[in-house]
């Protein structure tokens, strides 16, 4: 997909919906920086991260969808598939339902509640830029 | 098992070494006050957190095992199969390698490093109390 789906960005961190929508408002939060490990963040680094990105995501997902709760993860596993490993500090969000979202013509159904999240590739859901526009905008009024 | 393997405590948080060790040095990461999401806590917790937990564990393990890399994540969907959810914020740390290490007549092998862990039942790699003293007792050491 050529657009980026920037939702938002703060002075270290930048926020992109994914249009792998498997759980509804699933975002990644990237460090604007080179850092490779998460005890690399700076202080500020930290406390923006909290403050401005976990604080907010997670208030506008509850009011655009009514989010029921929410799943972090910093991995960053992929970038040791490579011989000389560049990791770059990001974040996985997704958010979690324990009912279905309808948008336009997708219903939007969190088949795995109160569960792990599954990474499968039978469970990616990729949805169009259109739909991603929406998803987008919706959220995006609510920032 | 009856012990609790507490690594440490800061003013917020208490870090358990896990007897599931199927990623050597598998902690979990309890806030010590009731609070069910990541954007409840505080501006201290949330700085208590990246410089007294996640730059002392990363550090620790890497001296301890030689650790690659670190995966961390806060979930909590567990809570969510109760009727009336109570979730705690808590987090997951699991040190990868990609290397093994042995300890004691233990080897202990990242089988997924460089991909998500694998956290299904035929995976995990319960130990004997006296192996986890052993790994906690070297861990310990080093902090």
């Amino acid at each position: 997909m050529a657009k980026e789906f920037i939702l938002f960005e703060t002075n270290f961190w930048k926020v992109i919906l994914l249009d792998e929508q498997s759980y509804l408002g699933r975002c990644v939060v990237v460090l604007k920086r080179d850092c490779g490990e998460l005890s690399g963040l700076t202080t500020n680094e930290a406390a923006d991260f909290h403050e401005n990105i976990v604080n907010k995501l997670e208030t506008t997902l509850k009011k655009t969808f009514n989010a029921t709760m929410f799943n972090w993860s910093c991995l960053m596993n992929d970038a040791y598939k490579e011989k000389n490993p560049k990791p770059q500090v990001h974040w996985h969000f997704r958010p979690r339902y324990n009912h279905p979202v309808q948008i336009a013509n997708n219903k939007f159904i969190d088949l795995d509640f109160a569960n792990h999240y599954n990474n499968s590739s039978e469970r990616k859901k990729f949805v169009s830029e259109e739909i991603l526009e929406q998803i987008f905008n919706e959220i995006k009024n609510n920032l």
